[in-house]
């Protein structure tokens, strides 16, 4: 019995060697391989897996378990040669809870305390004093998604003054400062950030947008931008990553970027959540996250 | 019985009829007059300030009690005519505490989560992620100053995860991230962030300064950040405000200027603590805040 492990990101193999260190720790005598060293593929029942190549699934003949190394599970839905009848499971926390909630509150607090506007005063060696201040508690922030992480952003938010209520498109929430997108990706969400939502923020809302880059309409979001209607976005998706020089977010001056960061898998977290659930299914007990793909999350 | 009224940077007016306002409800009877329409100078028994002229005191024969509209009094004890034998009080919180505590915790957040590094980075369209991310309970902070903006600061940085200590110059943590300066500027505390406290911090750690611009010695924090000792500067508070445009801390890469706003003075709260200590004073009792003038706070 073997496990395959493969991520699409972990470009210097840190990754990989924390996940196998504290794996080896957990579950000692769970053989790791690595793609696309597969050894005899017979022995392979689980995958470890965050953007995994194409042609991966189709070599796994006898998978019966794959942990997806992250919240979201859309790319991985996407995959062509995904076997219909594996269940799948993501990670409901992963040590994500904690940056993306710091992430978010970051946000916020840039956004209420003005530091773009400040920022771009600073550009300009302008001393600009703002006497009507907005305080934490008159500053409404909306948060699209009700999963795991929008939930601990949520109370981070709470604890630290704001209020907060759940943004959707049926209760909408029009007295708002700061919307965030924290949604799975689904073909229900996608392209959710558009000129019609922000039309129905209030003009000079903020953005933050540390779900998936296919949330939003990049178009409609620059166009917003232009114009007023957001005054600020910080942003840590998109649809192509890394996002490409060409791409006009890099200089819009209303645009803050990061590069996918607001919430790491912690290799730990991951190799613990991998280990339970492998031994969950060795048990013959359902490990936890199991993934609803009719949903998508 | 009347109380005179003067802010140095209420450019505008609009703190004034707040205070009037507020002090209004709480003490009718109160009449406030503002710098320099004195009418009779000898009613005036009570001055509510920040940043006085220098000969405001000369002109106030029968004043008995000084409220000073800030945590601070640096300024308000170098006036040369300030009368030796009126008590002067203090605003304890004055609605800053709030305020104060999010500026810090936001500089916090903004040096763990290395958005100094990824502004730098959006500017050169670079996808630069480090996979190495501290985590917030690794992230040490350092306070100097012990006061209630302190306590309120330090009490908001233990509530989002980071590990925060006292710092003095007897009292050093070596292995800090972030130091925050909170300190009253008295004789013994002016110059204190200069280059000798720089070289004692680890390489790349980074400073709030959130108190007075006479903390902390220009030159040396400039030549700290380009040698790489410091890493980055959020700086509120200047050896002159506004912050002359000539000066290099504008456009020093490094450095991120907000202008006096950390934690505004709350015109209600001002207001009730005047109203307080007006309604103590004609009780013959001590108002709060008193302020000792050989320690300087």
């Amino acid at each position: 019995v073997a496990l395959l492990f493969y991520s699409g990101t972990d470009r210097n193999g840190t990754f990989e060697a924390s996940f196998r260190s504290a794996l080896k720790k957990v579950a000692p005598s769970l053989e790791v391989r690595t793609w696309p060293e597969l050894g005899d593929a017979n022995d392979i029942r689980f995958a470890a897996l965050w953007l995994p190549p194409e042609n991966l699934f189709s070599k796994l003949p006898n998978l019966t378990h794959i942990f997806a190394l992250s919240a979201g599970v859309d790319k991985l839905l996407q995959a062509s040669d995904l076997p219909q009848d594996v269940p799948i499971y993501r990670l409901l926390d992963g040590g994500m809870a904690t940056p993306m909630s710091e992430y978010v509150l970051l946000g916020v607090l840039q956004a209420q305390r003005q530091l773009q506007v400040l920022a771009e005063a600073q550009q300009q060696k302008l001393w600009k004093r703002d006497t009507d201040e907005p305080q934490a508690k008159d500053w409404h922030v909306g948060i699209l998604g009700a999963g795991v992480l929008a939930q601990a952003a949520a109370q981070r938010l709470v604890a630290n003054g704001y209020p907060v209520s759940t943004w959707s498109r049926s209760h909408k929430n029009t007295a708002l400062n700061t919307l965030v997108c924290l949604l799975p990706l689904t073909p229900n969400t996608a392209n959710i950030l558009n000129s019609r939502l922000f039309d129905q923020l209030p003009t000079g809302a903020s953005l933050i947008n540390a779900a998936r880059g296919e949330h939003c309409v990049d178009d409609d979001l620059i166009a917003a931008l232009d114009r007023g209607q957001i005054s600020s976005a910080l942003l840590d998706v998109f649809r192509e990553e890394p996002l490409p020089a060409e791409h006009l977010f890099w200089s819009h001056p209303k645009i803050t970027i990061t590069p996918h960061i607001a919430a790491p898998t912690s290799a730990d977290v991951s190799a613990r959540y991998v280990a339970e659930g492998v031994a969950n299914a060795l048990a013959g007990t359902q490990p936890a996250g199991l993934v609803n793909r009719h949903s998508g999350y």
